[in-house]
């Protein structure tokens, strides 16, 4: 049998802080509002093992569009649209727990405040993920936009002679990387371009943890929910470094063969990933393939 | 005798609009103040012939310490200090020209208003020039700075974790490059930068013309004030694509050994170089060398 090979975690894997205050809000609210039916509005992060958890304990996700008019609803990490919002405030018998995490409400208050001042607001981030659809509605739609890379910027933008008015902000797992790009492209534009780094602290360590890991490693496990935007970039920038990278949800998908004749393998996971499904990772490598 | 050189004279060279405003008013003030003492605040642009010429109508520079109390005095096109605006207001006898360029004065207010919003307020530029001494007396001391590189800016900006508001500006005859090289090293810092493009349309799209030229030809020669910062940097940037170039101030420079065997000659010129002075280049290099 070869020798163990070396696991070396990353100390910023797995629950952000926006995370474990949502899931610490979940967890308590049965207890909180016992008797009352209680739902999450959407999954409350995106990882499946910790949703299925919760719904164990009654917490259940609904669709968007079956809000009910009475017991508890919680406002899932990514926050929801400004519109929705108003929605919920009108139902008078439902209470409202807020679980949007801080730093994605703030990336809300900029959208709004800048697309108010009359900026051309410019959203970094994927159109379908539920935290940049809730973004991109607190800001009028005729000066507030997605875009996912360079290309997607309108030409006038450039080749416009006037000074614009620009601000740029991010989803708040977006890449760092894919953020300088964007606003390196824009830097050349007339005007102002006033640029809220949104990203919050925990994604960027998580991201450069996980590339110096990667360089380090002869093999890279990130572990996280395949609905998880965050784990998929992770995922993606260790494998620019680290060919034998894996993305993986739980411990059932390690397959023996990744590790034949390797010294080191590295380990990171998503923002939403939480500690006991890295630790019954860790175990199993630990114990041997 | 060998074939005449092609040559190219840039449609950007010369005079730019705030250049041009502040000769303007510079030649016309004899006749509107006739009788009166006129004299420019430290010279008018920065380019000695031009200087020269105002000087033999009676327009000539003063050391902005010897401030007479009446008369006509004329506010240069890179602007003054706000301390030396406010004494010069306090001289009642006095009457002021203001031949500050428009988007100098823009420049002027983007740092009043951010320095006093709190912002950190950075200004790409030369410490020690007229524009950049102008343009930082705008802001508080505690809170404004001149950078001319990224090494210039310090580190704890970098390493700090508290999100910060940075306000960036350049004078307005920065080089493109050098404002981008700064922007995107601020880009990763937490918080809120807000860039301000203020190098002026004239100069980016100088520069740009007189990088293609320098591409295109075997020879450039850059006609300006050896004390024009534009100047020497269009020069700078013509001698990155094209080793055979040339910085010259007059027709007089001119070293025929230059053109030995060269098929095409690129002309550009600063901001503060007036069409005559380009003119006379181009007569003698037509008239063969």
């Amino acid at each position: 049998m070869s020798k163990r090979p070396l696991i070396k975690i990353a100390k910023t894997a797995g629950f952000c802080f926006g995370v474990k205050r949502a899931v610490k809000l979940a967890n308590e609210a049965p207890a909180k509002y016992s008797g009352c039916s209680i739902s999450t509005l959407g999954p409350i992060i995106h990882n499946p093992q910790v949703v299925n958890q919760l719904a164990g304990k009654g917490v259940k996700p609904i669709g968007l569009d079956s809000i009910p008019d009475s017991g508890v609803a919680i406002v899932r990490s990514h926050g929801i649209t400004r519109k929705l919002a108003r929605k919920l405030d009108e139902r008078s018998a439902l209470k409202l727990v807020d679980a949007t995490c801080p730093f994605v409400r703030r990336a809300q208050k900029i959208v709004a405040e800048m697309s108010r001042a009359g900026y051309q607001v410019i959203i970094i981030g994927e159109p379908e993920h539920p935290e940049v659809t809730g973004l991109i509605s607190y800001g009028e739609p005729a000066n507030t936009r997605v875009v996912s890379s360079v290309e997607d910027i309108p030409g006038d933008f450039f080749s416009s002679r006037k000074p614009s008015r620009i601000a740029l902000l991010a989803q708040t797992t977006q890449s760092q990387q894919i953020y300088n790009e964007i606003a390196a492209a824009l830097l050349t534009i007339k005007g102002e371009l006033r640029c809220f780094n949104t990203i919050c602290t925990a994604t960027s360590d998580r991201q450069s943890e996980a590339l110096q890991l990667a360089k380090e490693c002869d093999c890279m496990i990130i572990i996280g929910g395949r609905n998880s935007a965050n784990t998929n970039r992770l995922y993606e920038l260790s494998r620019k470094c680290q060919a034998d990278s894996y993305h993986i949800e739980t411990v059932d998908e390690l397959n023996p063969d990744w590790f034949a004749d390797k010294q080191t393998i590295g380990i990171s996971a998503g923002a939403s990933t939480p500690q006991w499904l890295i630790d019954e990772v860790v175990r199993k490598l630990e114990n041997g393939n």
